[in-house]
């Protein structure tokens, strides 16, 4: 009898251990710190760039330094949005010349939205044996203000980003992938403007946050 | 003295451990049992499908179970691929009917190919904890007998499939995504045909294995 119990018991706790590791995966949100690179593409790849980027959710702050191909043109790109401030530094160094534009994007933090549905969550790999695989889940939802659509897959552990895809109309898929993330950005000099970008005047064209991808 | 040594030791094991683990990857070959789920895509995502697969590189038998739309219509599938005996089955259970085709493809096991070239390595997601990140190479080739080139990515550990591009002029980018891989095959009784596909007719049509997409 005490045997008896003592199984039951045992697979009772194994159903409600169960019941709370199969729970469905939550909204989250990124790491307010995090270093990492991206990858972006477009037009089936004849757009593209690659980017490294230092992300400070706390500060509103975001550093991107990138290379890519726009329209059969390469171009590359040294860019600090501080969006509490409201302006966005082009930075060259080789030049040691310095760009100031309005920045009039708010600050969004990289989150799952409220409003986004669970498309699926799976091992990216597989699940055999440990290093092998990854457990992400996909979310999807609507962005009105484009009319655009988007799928945004993020790890289970950690909520950091792996890829994003975004729709409209009118530019087609957007596919971002993330790799190489680590919490925390090693030097936080990176998000002060460089010395010579200190006097320089502020220009009228105002800027959002994806000029750094068109 | 002695502790200078003890340093310099240290510091020459580090050294050469990180000289070890920091070796280029290997082209290597998928496990020979395998099961899991894949989605391909094509033309922006009009065409799609997603299939769950058995695979088993010692008897030369792929499983296949997909659903999918190919030029606006809605497809379903359930296709034995057996490729010592030149046979593809393509099973209707609801029906109890059976279709058998001739099979010309070789069978080629999923690896990287000899001429490949290692493009990156990086980690999905990111390595600041354990079960955020997964360590994946890229390799890249051209496919001499349509003019294509492929992009493939596959886990350090364990060479489990996590993506392929695959891109010739006519198909433009097919991508391919693997998850949910498990070594092994649980029932290998899903290799042997149903007992409705025994005396059926092989049929005049030579399938290929790529038909299973198409």
């Amino acid at each position: 009898m005490k045997l008896m119990l003592g199984l039951c018991s045992a697979l009772l706790l194994l159903f409600l251990t169960g019941s709370c590791s199969a729970q469905k995966p939550h909204r989250c949100r990124t790491p307010p710190l995090l270093s990492g690179s991206l990858s972006v593409s477009a037009r089936e790849g004849q757009d593209w760039a690659f980017a490294k980027y230092r992300y400070d959710a706390f500060g509103q702050r975001i550093r991107l330094w990138e290379i890519g191909q726009f329209q059969s043109r390469s171009f590359h790109a040294d860019m600090l949005f501080l969006f509490q401030e409201g302006v966005v530094y082009t930075i060259n160094y080789k030049n040691q010349t310095c760009q100031k534009n309005p920045l009039h994007t708010a600050f969004h933090p990289s989150e799952i939205p409220h409003n986004a549905s669970l498309l699926s969550q799976v091992i990216l790999g597989g699940s055999s044996a440990p290093g092998e695989g990854l457990l992400v889940n996909t979310w999807t939802g609507d962005v009105p203000e484009t009319g655009g659509k988007y799928l945004a897959t993020v790890t289970e552990f950690g909520c950091l980003p792996v890829s994003t895809l975004y729709y409209t109309a009118e530019s087609g898929w957007i596919v971002t992938t993330y790799f190489n993330a680590v919490k925390g950005v090693e030097d936080p000099e990176q998000f002060f403007p460089p010395h010579f970008c200190t006097d320089v005047e502020t220009e009228d064209e105002t800027l959002n946050f994806f000029s750094a991808f068109l």
